[in-house]
């Protein structure tokens, strides 16, 4: 049986204000909150603009959110400023318990000089290398790797089957997902005339607070120094980031996202799916990246860029418009061409 | 040492006609079957027409699958309606068997009011979650987790280190192979004018029977509700699948495919290598997007696209075409320019 | 504490001449080695050419490794015939240790039939099939998985969470990253009028020596015969590449790059991050192909490709640099056309 909350107790949580309860009910049963189409009829949803109302009174939903600006509906709202945020506040009353208690599972490897803060919770057949430090209440799955003097921060989850290299830092409030790998060896080789010797990648990964990093992805430590994620920076399922990069604070990174050696970005950078960055690119802060495209020059703070390799988005579709004209202007150039020939002629 | 097969035991399991044979011999052993040029002197091969008939007499293989209308070859023939499908049902003959037997391995560490179906196989450390339901004949094979509720069809197998997470149901028949994460949170967040607030994941992934997904592919849990993989449907390696997707039944991902949060993809939808689709787009059923692009819009049932973004693949080529020939195309603008201003001084 | 190098003995290592120690100086106390701008005051760095002498002497680096035709700096050098490798080999000296000694860690699965060489180090929780052989000195580090008959060459790494199919042969001096997964099936299917029938993949994976492959790559078994990367060949992050692709020896494969079925890549091809190679295409041997390419037709050798499909980059470079221009062509062939229309009224 999953949980059921109080409309009331919702509304308290979200900051609200409840109307349009049916007289003599003072309070309704919600089971959960979805999307306008999904919504069933003890659930509620959510609109975040008036103009959504009719389809707000068609769903099937049992009560509304809604941005202040909506007086009523046919069935229970909760007005807020922002119904989205809210949204995600109230998908928390619904969200499952962790799957691991506080604890350290009897199967785990736990080496020397292991530091365990309060309420930590370590899962069957991890393996914890020498010198590690994890912090209160972090939750470490199933059969994950952390390697010699790293550290993971309070509140930390780290999901089944991620590896966390020797010194990693990981500080708090971070979710890791299964599949993660964080501090492989960098990318690095010197010809040598015979073959790719390779450079020895001794540096680290630092992972500031709040990030979260999704099933797959891969970052790399840094040749000497440390590649850094900046706090509350998001990233998605399969990104790659390879050694010494630097990101700034709150960046967006979506799925399969690729970023080379050494490249800088500036704070709120948003990369959009399958973007590559070149090596030892600057992207400066606030600056989006449109899916798909590969930057390989510094682009200047506030840039909204695509292509490959991506220039100013407004220029990119302008010249993406053109190219589609090509075959008939090609054809046009021909017919030009005659014009001038019976032109010449006469 | 491998297993043979007589070629009359070939021969009846492909419901072939074998002719050829030489005098006084009434079956041949074969050690495995190839492609023309690989085959050696006891194996099997196959021609897919009749224009092949030189280069299968000229291979060194013992004998030929062929299609009906070869009437003989230097060598015995195996006649078969259908001679690729017959490789695949012939190299079913020579495949290794499971490298697991039935049987919970004593170091599998089973939670509560787990259901194990009959001559069900658990590998090593696996960790299998409260609640979990593994049917008939399915073969877990060593360090996997499964998650809490979650359910695998009979016959279904789940290669080393794959992770599903909580509450996920795959079908029967199903192959997961290796490094597979199902069930990792959606990519959603709402920026709060502070920080990018997360949305929690509490949805779920169906996975539908008879699908295969390649190594190190990630399929993500639904914000709410679910994100399903049509039955037949078969997925390469690290394709990456968003929250809330629906692909069709038989559908084909190829390698490095990454679909966008709530995209909805039709039966049969073939997407190649690398290609991405934008978040809520439809793919009508029967499409074909070819390797690299990138579908921003819906497509009709039955669209071949390609390009980024994608558009109708004859259009497409007509366009490439016309790009390569530009830079031509700039100088004779210019000088058709210059003709012009010749006309014009007349 | 980390190690401290002397100067004197880190000369001899890169065979360098040491000079400009201060009088009455005899050696120096060095604490690690990294790039100009990253360098602290006990550190040694590198410089690849006589212009950034100056940058040199303003560094806080200790000393400096130049190359030949440097005199003389204000702090102490050491002159070498290729600097950028004595920064490789330097580095060396500064990198840590194996986290893992020789010896079987006592919590792993060991198979029957199984031949370990001298000093093989076998961490916690891996399983180790039946008929394996694992070659002097190599490290297993824990949780990996190694299949039925596969075999590792002496003084190979394999990192924590990789899986190496049954059969695979990995040779001497080759590290494998976490994540890895060698041998999950080739996708490979028959439409047989009702599903897309599988093909079973029961060839194998050879990976010859001195090879790396970075974290969560993947690499498919052929389906009948062997997928094969040659000796010397670097593998970057989250590389897919299919079944039967045959690799020449020192190939660079930087990250995302995707290689589909039967692909042959010459000796020393350049594959950049994020390319893709179509299916059966072959590339001759010392061939480059630049970032975001998809090659789609063979290149012979020597070349250097770019785009989508690929072909050659010096006019890629021009196609490129004229697309930019077509929205301001598309309006200058618009007054041509009106002055052609001029001219023929008259």
């Amino acid at each position: 049986m999953k949980t059921k909350r109080n409309l009331s107790e919702i509304c308290k949580k979200i900051n609200g204000e409840l109307s349009g309860l049916p007289a003599g009910i003072s309070d309704m049963e919600i089971s959960g909150i979805t999307g306008l189409e999904q919504s069933g009829a003890e659930e509620l949803t959510f609109i975040d603009e008036a103009g959504k109302i009719e389809a707000a009174n068609n769903s099937k939903a049992a009560a509304v959110i809604t941005p202040l600006d909506v007086d009523k509906l046919d069935k229970p709202i909760i007005r807020v400023k922002h119904p989205r945020l809210a949204f995600a506040q109230v998908l928390e009353m619904f969200a499952p318990e962790a799957e691991l208690s506080p604890g350290v599972h009897r199967t785990a490897v736990i080496g020397e000089k292991v530091k365990l803060g309060q309420d930590v919770a370590i899962g069957a057949y991890c393996v914890i290398g020498d010198g590690v430090e994890i912090a209160d209440k972090a939750i470490i799955y199933p059969q994950v790797y952390i390697g010699r003097d790293a550290s993971i921060g309070a509140n930390s989850t780290i999901h089944p089957q991620a590896v966390i290299g020797r010194e990693t830092q990981i500080g708090a409030d971070c979710i890791i997902h299964s599949g993660v790998v964080i501090g492989a060896d960098g990318f690095g080789y010197i010809w040598d005339g015979k073959q790719h010797y390779k450079i020895p990648q001794i540096g680290k990964v630092v992972i500031e607070d709040n990030v979260e990093i999704g099933a797959n992805t891969t970052i790399d430590r840094a040749t000497t120094d440390t590649t850094r994620i900046g706090a509350g920076t998001k990233i998605d399922d399969q990104v790659h980031i390879a050694h010494n990069v630097q990101t700034g604070k709150n960046c967006i990174l979506a799925g399969k996202v690729g970023v080379s050696g050494s490249v800088v970005l500036g704070d709120g950078v948003i990369l959009a799916g399958q973007v590559g960055v070149g090596d030892h690119v600057k992207i400066g802060e606030g600056s989006t990246v449109l899916a798909r495209s590969a930057v390989l020059k510094d682009l200047p703070a506030g840039s909204v860029a695509s292509g490959i390799p991506a220039y100013p988005h407004k220029e990119y579709l302008r010249v993406e418009a053109a190219t589609r004209k090509l075959p008939e202007l090609l054809k046009e150039i021909r017919q030009l061409r005659k014009r001038i020939e019976e032109l010449e002629k006469e």
